[in-house]
């Protein structure tokens, strides 16, 4: 993957002596995202090898999603908070309809059944129900409180997202150590398993890689954000529908191409947890930091007031996947469920002119 | 049965002399289409046997609602989409709260606990889900756009009709071919295992049935559905009342009958699948043809947006019906939990005033 | 906890001498409620056990909640019902989400794992869907419906109130007659169960304790209940929040201390018994009741519509409680998982300013 590495200059060159061409712009910068998120989770992964299990273990539950947290602190200090917030919901949606059903449909068309430790897909699951419950109270409240009293929506939004952050933190503290037994087979690093039996990189090297491949994808970020509404409009497409699918599929590319990979080796255990945990790092970890990082790095503090459609869109998406991970055992119907509920919630945003509700 | 035939004529000869007469027309050609709905099941099955399991399994999930479709049809072809609608969600809802719900009650009245397949359930209750999502999607999108953005309502419901569609044939692939040990137990056909050991009609004797039950089921339906809000008008029912609870427990009382009567014999897999595997055949195959039909039957394209309150009402069954299924076990009071539910959705609409919301 | 009674005095001084101190009524008020609910509950385990199994869970079955009922039917004299509605909801919320969060929390920090009977957890877990479905579908018509058909709500409650003590009647035939096995292990006596091999009290001591103590909850409640408005306003609070929380805690003080008692023994079926149980039984015993006690104590008939967040809150209470129980185990990080959910809850009413959406 790469030579997608050439879409750096590319990019860059567009951006340079063809500002006007959106479109390029944002295919090449996203394009260009997909082998620099490679490489920090490469450089992630060896890293965390060489500090320890403990170490380490935090260190990928952190940096997992340092490419799409990247982006969206970009589009945070340029005050875009509709495509912050859209990158979040489509983020959590994506992993766990798309990445987790292309990842049962691919494992299910080699296997007839293939089976998953049920407590540590339960114990996923109900950290997502909570999740959903987190992001529907805000919205909820605001339809309830109407425009007049805005004003509890930046304290509320704060609070909850220090008790997001509480929760992650105890999430963790379960999933690595105390009962990290019902994640067994599910830890194993995606990318050191790839690489059989080689010496991970010195501290030195994965450092370098990581800081060079962070500063990268800023770089990308600030391109890719600064022409998704340019670009949007040229296609003739909301930018609701950009902001939510087509962002966050690049985003996750990584996890989705590793999630389909290990699901073809019957390793559910490992490809849900890449999925649905890779969904609950975005909304326990990422937006909460997002949303208390609005008020140093914003024009003015972000809420965690998603637009209606996109609380709803989570919410569908959160009990679906949470009744399909609920027995333990996925089939090709399983995931082709998964994927259609996502090309149906893709089709109605598709359809949504302008601006997202 | 059979007598109930003789409101063939009873309501033929009403139309004629007495065509002010509603509430009798409604009734006897209501009473009529059981019969009629009657001999269209059976001549399937027995068509099915003739032809063989994968053709017979596939006629059984096309024919399975016949009469529902044929009586849908009609309203179509009048323009009466709110009919249409209620009749659609009016199934899906009496299909897995009074169907499944008599059926678990009378199974437990007589069986302190009954066992089925957890798995074939889930599945089943996996498609619900996604039934409801799809339809709860285009509703949402109305209420956020408004009355301005109509215009997308109609493409939006004809996509998402080839998306159902589509999984339910990948659903038909999955329960009759891939994975049919899932739902062993539940494809014996319902009529023939009355019989015992009869031989199958000929194919002629079957089509024959099969026609002109169709021919009776249309010109009935036809007589019902003009009736239907005269009628409501004089009971002082609320047309949706009529549309969602009356007209849909006529179009399921054969999967009703069949459902209780194989729910005594300890058969709850069977029971199951024809009460949960009706509601899946209208909301994924019934309702996308008639969305389908609209272009070419209908006065004007009909979309998929049904009135909010039969949205939730949907969801709120399809909910409580996963969960009760999911254990793989039911008793008595699951029965009588789901007909509860069943009662206070149609006391909730049989409160409503005039039309529906 | 007996010293507690000292506020009764306390409280009714204060209302004497300083009735203008509503922030110190209300509490001394609400803390004399405490001891007289345990001597309540008490003397109801005693009387229980004089009257045999039958008659005696039958008993507890209706006076597990007298306290709030007698608070609730204060306030419903006086036609405060947005703080019954308020206490109905608080106590349904607090008991799956605090107090069952709490017992699973105590008691995953003292053992690893904990299981449970699933069978009878479940059953709970149906009955209190039917109990969100039965909340939601009445807010949901005066949604549809508009301030013009309030007409239709005070019949509507009341048929949904008949179905509810119907379905509660069912309930208690299942768990104490037809199906009691599954709940073995979750009838025992909680306060006999702490006192070993104690002789139950007299019929003639256990029946004056209870009329004395109900004489006492009823007048600390009008105290508590004149207090909570101006309490709420002195404190700057909005008395949503006073009634679904602080209410609420105040009155499921009991079934809090006796259900990490019992989850701390290892004994979770009895800790899930007492949350989930008083969450039922408040729900379709104590609701109802009211609604149907409004029509004869109350200025004016109540009706079953609680305000949308309220709603809201309910359902998304028993969706997550639901999930956490359906498998029959539960850890440290599911009991956290609850009462993140309840804060979260919490703070979106702490942050709503003045009257209750």
């Amino acid at each position: 993957m790469s030579w997608l590495l050439l879409f750096i200059p590319v990019a860059i060159g567009l951006e340079h002596w063809l500002p006007e061409q959106h479109i390029a712009i944002f295919a090449a910068s996203g394009l260009a995202i997909l082998p620099l998120a490679g490489w920090m989770g490469r450089a992630t992964e060896h890293l965390a090898e060489r500090l320890g299990e403990g170490v380490g273990g935090l260190l990928n539950a952190t940096f997992g999603n340092a490419a799409e947290l990247i982006i969206a602190l970009v589009a945070l200090q340029a005050g875009l908070y509709d495509v912050v917030k859209a990158s979040i919901a489509g983020s959590i949606i994506g992993n766990i309809l798309l990445v987790m059903g292309a990842a049962m449909l691919a494992g299910g068309l080699r296997y007839k059944e293939q089976k998953f430790n049920t407590e540590g897909a339960r114990a996923e699951a109900g950290m997502l129900t909570l999740v959903a419950i987190a992001l529907i109270l805000p919205a909820a409240y605001r339809v309830a409180m109407g425009q007049g009293a805005a004003a509890g929506l930046v304290p509320l939004s704060l609070a909850i997202s220090v008790v997001l952050l509480g929760v992650y933190g105890l999430f963790l503290l379960y999933s690595l150590r105390t009962h990290a037994g019902l994640f067994r087979g599910s830890h194993a690093a995606a990318a050191g398993d790839d690489e059989g039996g080689h010496e991970p990189w010195s501290v030195a090297r994965a450092g370098g890689v990581l800081l060079a491949a962070t500063v990268g994808i800023a770089w990308m970020s600030e391109l890719l954000v600064g022409s998704i509404q340019p670009a949007a409009a040229s296609l003739g497409l909301g930018s609701a529908f950009v902001g939510v699918f087509v962002v966050a599929i690049l985003g996750n590319a990584a996890e989705h191409a590793t999630a389909i990979t290990v699901a073809l080796k019957n390793r559910m255990d490992l490809a849900l947890s890449i999925a649905i945990g890779s969904s609950i790092q975005v909304a326990l970890f990422v937006a909460p930091v997002l949303v208390l990082a609005s008020l140093a790095v914003g024009p003015r503090p972000m809420d965690l007031v998603l637009p209606g459609g996109l609380v709803l869109s989570v919410l569908l998406a959160v009990l679906i996947s949470g009744q399909t991970v609920a027995d333990g055992r996925s089939d090709w119907l399983k995931g082709a469920q998964l994927l259609a509920v996502y090309v149906v919630l893709g089709l109605t945003y598709f359809f949504i002119p302008g601006a997202a509700p």
